[in-house]
């Protein structure tokens, strides 16, 4: 199904008036403080974050899953999900597949559909900690770290067809997750298997396009339990540095121990110009993977704040970022669940775009710690829903996008085509 | 298949002579050191671990499950295979059993076969995290906690059709895990869900016979990511006093913040008799599920020296503890992994069991910190394996139950009979 | 120093065309919301938080401490201290005294001086971590928890002292916080330590005047390493049920460990009706004693919305709250810090007074988890600060208490009258 | 005070046979899995753990210090303590000062004091956490990050006149640990604060004579308590690869975040050849600064399972590592809680000796789990005391130093001839 902009702009009419007073009295008061409001409505109306076809699912935990009707069966399905959310909100205008669960069968038929949202292929992922039916080898016991030449040989092999359907779809970027680990002590020669590691990377990363980058994501544990072969950013960021300058760092906010200050990662990798892409997601305990702004929202502001700094100072030459929502929609319909997200990255973006950065650097400069806090607080509190409201309604998108999703019943339309018994390939 | 006698002493055969050299040695050692070997040995023999019915096919996690062949895929073939265990290591005579994963069809059958292994039933356990095919209701937004009364009622229906079929096959309590909780703040009223889930505890409690006992297990997170109605024992604690004298708490180690003291709440519940079972497995990150010893030896040392002490010194009438291991198998034969985390068991209550509490209570009352912290090393530095290998020989046992299971070639019988491409039910 | 209302009123004409527009604004669509912005304002200007006398002074770590000048090194003084930011802010209504680092030695002028302030006496607080000069017996090992009689006899003695200065100041209640724990396993019994702390705190409430409070304090750990006799909410809440009545729990933000849901702990002390007392601050990595509301201001909305909920339902007769902002100042001015948490208390306050719970309760009622997460964070998203400001300003405070402090240059005038080199008493 | 040989002989005197006895079978049994016992022994003779000279006097909190008699107050008695610990355990051959804490008036007379207990200078410590009296600018807000040109400045002339000390004793590197860093969100550039530590590290790097290293210490947190300017191994690595060839990580084990896999760490540097030295301590919760092995002694056995295959396999030239202990002595007798520290320091490095890494590696090139764990449970649950004693007594140490402590009454004597009202100088 596919909504239509007179939808949408239908919907807007009824909040309309309600809208565009909030709109008026925050606009007069931000640029009583000197922004350039219709400077930040562009940057927020630019800012496109690419959704995970398999986060158009359902999703579960070891325990178990409860389905929902109507999710996505198949890639064009997928396609069709990420083109509803993109209507309403009108920052969605990307897709990131991941392989084998969205091989498409005609590139070119996938592409045009795609097209037909206005939406387009961001990195492209690989998958080599799952097993599918009649492989030769398992990945039991990792992939790109494993002991036995064969498995690796696989893994690296399987990395280069994704990258081949990849280029077919248009995609410039391969991310890279790995689930290789242990779970005991003693299982894994820690040395070995990173070296290993580094020599199936390098193999990807000579396959690659010269105009791809290739995305390479830590974090600390899950599905291994003692130990990760890419535990940390100091991990990625070696194996970025021998792999090349294509090569980057992908920082998912669930990939930390507790209480990682992920703001100041940031800040390093930008500085040294090997930042590549993000995960959005939320967590309180480890990789949750909960809506985005839904736990720690000051924090995704601290990171944005982090962001758009480096982005604005960017003397490292770092490339554009790949931004992406890595989530898991448990209990949630999965398309609220990601406008949840997109609302509350746009706000966080909307809130770091208002930083007045050169007080900023005078309170730091006097080391005014009470300024410096206030001011980031300041930016932090207004209220900018009206603006990245704004910004959705000029891009054509709703100003409420979930009040829009309910009343268009698009979720009731999508159980009567798709049915009430479903599940989503992903996890 | 059922392990002779006969093949568990040829295989101590083997290792005999180098068993009894070295079990002479520390004998001696020990008993210079004032302590009773042989009330000891008759403590380790005495101490039995049930084993649950679904830890013994391969576990997984959110991102998959890897299998190997030979998983027992009915409730005799569980029995078979914790049979096997006790027999190589004499110490894990008694199954937990998971419902509806384990509805025996013919309970007397069920504990004839039981009892020809030497196993009774401990514990059974009810399952309301998830939902079965056909149900009513669904648990996806709790259980006994509920919002709606139909769904706790099923719920509590569920738990007392466990407690008939524990009955029937003569267990005495029932552990009630609830993966009940919330993920996002404002998903659950606290307080409501928390009286909603003692109500329906309650109603369990009085089904139950008058000489079972209620276990109220808490878990701080997972699979719900931003609350549990049950998240830590002090919860646990408040909903035991409220239903009465035979409702106890039950601590899983896995279950707990990152570096609680556990040891110290283990001495608190025993302290008011309130502790009633316990759930072995190590982890490093969260509810791992790892093989018991395998990361935290000495903290696994820690918490038996309480259990110990408290066992010692009952002034507050606790009853006997239901020991359980409740681990995942995720890269391990299950079989091995199991005998691993006995092994770690006995080996901690071996070491709490030549703690010289006088020596230590003198030490305490001088506040010689030294000598306490000492005195407790000594113990846990002490090499037990002699101690805990003549237990098992002395039981039936196998001296090196893994080496005898591997020269057995059970795996590869069990293979051999059920199949390479086999899944038990469970996680 | 004392502030005059003329200085406050002066300030606020410069910024008091600009707070009427965003004000008005502001009321207007709370109105529209149905909200009662009146009764919202008269709640806001009716919560009072203690400032404890210890925070006054610039803190320190274990690292080293820098001070800056001016700071109180008499009573008098630290009440006056607490005047200048209860004239700025109007919230600061109370002092909390710790002894023995404030013992007034004539208490009816130090009562006259507090109320010259408009200021009353909190919660006395007593000191059983440090030894004092001449003292008889050390605490180094523990004080209600010790080995030894004397030394708790000390400590019980200690705290009946407190109260008695505290019935002469006019408080009403006790903060009991203990460093009675261990460094090593081995040093403590846990259940001895625990046993005599609940028969030292038995003594001490029985000492209690009828119409006082005991709140009991817990805390994961520090200033020991190991354990700690009072580790979390439910021993506190052990113990305090064992005292009686008037004893209650006091939750402290920074007293967890990590990641733990501290808003649910909150609700299920009030459903019992025994949650006491309440330290603010805030913290990353553990007891950090932060600025409230500067890392994670969403929880402290979160936890405001527990206790908004549980006072206006308060089903099981929980007390009024003793409110105390508890954080150590170590890089900015104290009384800058303290102020800053205030606007942080008075913000998240406001958010949960607009949270409208009937519409929650539906949505909960419903398991609609996108609209109850949404409701909260609609509240929390709104920028309530010239809700605040305004109830500062009728209560006749600055609406800008920051901005006032340094255009009045309070701190230069502290300077001037108690030096540059000053230590104030405490941590 | 010095210890005479005679006077250490004299209490083996007491204890030998016994040792022997159980030092025989030990061998005996090593011996038979095919253990060069001798070289053994000869490699925990060899190794030798800088004492800090901060670590000699009773430590403390920030909520205060409980002094014990007898502390050292001058660099001399600093140097007798730390002969004293080698003298009974003759693995303490050196002392690592702590500069401006103990500035030695005449080197020549401290290196020949040093000599006569057979100790050398190990790295010398720079502090620029603290101000000195009289100090031009202060470290508050930073040292070599600080905003301000003339601190940092300061702070870099400071680390030079430490190196300059260190030459005069014959110390060979430096080791570089800040405070740096910032307690609130937007206090601190966190690009620029590193990028201006890693210049003033340069210079300080540039100043260091050619056989010099210097060693880069990591901490999360504390006394900052939002970030630290070098927060991890990977800024710390990317800090070192900057400086030059001769800049080195230190790895301290108290300094990461929950649950770190510190072994991979090690593992990872190792291989990159850029760990320069190690601090020993344990902890539960954070820096918490306890006695080595009090708390994780597996952990720890593990660490040095991957220091011995480091320094076995230095296929990247990692240079020997300095070792210090870096604890704090809150409730013990220093000297006894370093000697307790030494000790299971080398009983976890003798354990990682005896790790079979040959039959290791078969394991893991079969992925044979079980077999790979419990190899390293087997090296960890020997009892190596006997070896480690026979190696101290063959030095010319005590078989049970803390029992040749206290039958010395060495402490009893400090206190006769230091005083029981000392402070050390430290934290």
């Amino acid at each position: 199904m596919k909504i239509a902009p007179a939808q949408v702009n239908s919907f807007n009419e009824t909040c309309i008036a309600s809208h565009r007073e909030k709109f008026q009295f925050l606009g007069d008061q931000l640029a009583k403080r000197g922004i350039d409001v219709e400077h930040v409505i562009q940057q927020i109306k630019d800012f496109q974050v690419a959704i995970p076809s398999w986060a158009l699912g359902m999703g579960g935990t070891r325990f178990g899953r409860f389905s929902m009707g109507g999710e996505p069966s198949t890639l064009e399905e997928k396609i069709g999900d990420v083109g509803i959310i993109h209507a309403l909100t009108q920052s969605a205008g990307a897709i990131s597949l991941h392989i084998p669960w969205d091989i498409p069968e005609n590139p070119q038929a996938i592409k045009d559909l795609a097209a037909s949202h206005n939406i387009v292929f961001d990195a492209v992922n690989s998958n080599t900690f799952q097993d599918q039916p009649g492989q030769s080898n398992s990945y039991k016991h990792g992939s790109l770290c494993h002991t036995n030449e064969a498995v690796r040989s696989l893994a690296v092999q399987h990395n280069k067809e994704v990258i081949d359907i990849g280029v077919a779809l248009g995609s410039k970027s391969l991310t890279v997750w790995l689930a290789d680990g242990s779970s005991f002590p003693g299982q894994l020669n820690f040395r070995k298997a990173l070296s290993r590691t580094l020599d199936s990377l390098k193999e990807i990363y000579n396959y690659m396009p010269a105009d791809w980058k290739l995305y390479i994501e830590y974090k600390p544990y899950e599905p291994n339990f003692y130990s990760t072969v890419i535990q940390d950013w100091g991990t990625s960021h070696l194996l970025a540095n021998e792999c090349g300058e294509n090569a980057y760092c992908l920082v998912d906010l669930g990939h930390h121990l507790p209480n990682t200050n992920i703001e100041q990662i940031v800040s390093t990798l930008m500085w040294r110009g090997k930042l590549g892409g993000f995960h959005f997601n939320d967590s309180k305990y480890g990789d949750d993977d909960l809506t985005v702004g839904s736990i720690k929202p000051y924090q995704l502001f601290l990171i944005f704040n982090e962001l758009v700094y480096g982005i604005n100072n960017n003397d490292a030459n770092n490339p554009p970022l790949a931004w992406m929502i890595d989530a898991s929609h448990n209990v949630k319909d999965p398309l609220e669940d990601l406008m949840q997200s997109l609302e509350a990255i746009q706000l966080a973006y909307a809130q770091a775009l208002i930083v007045n950065h050169a007080d900023l650097e005078k309170h730091r400069a006097a080391n005014d710690v009470t300024q410096a806090q206030s001011l980031l607080q300041d930016a932090y509190r207004t209220d900018l829903r009206p603006l990245v409201q704004e910004a959705s309604k000029r891009s054509g998108g709703a100003i409420d996008p979930i009040a829009c999703y309910r009343k268009l019943q698009i979720r009731e339309s999508l159980i009567e085509t798709r049915g009430l018994e479903t599940t989503a390939s992903g996890l």
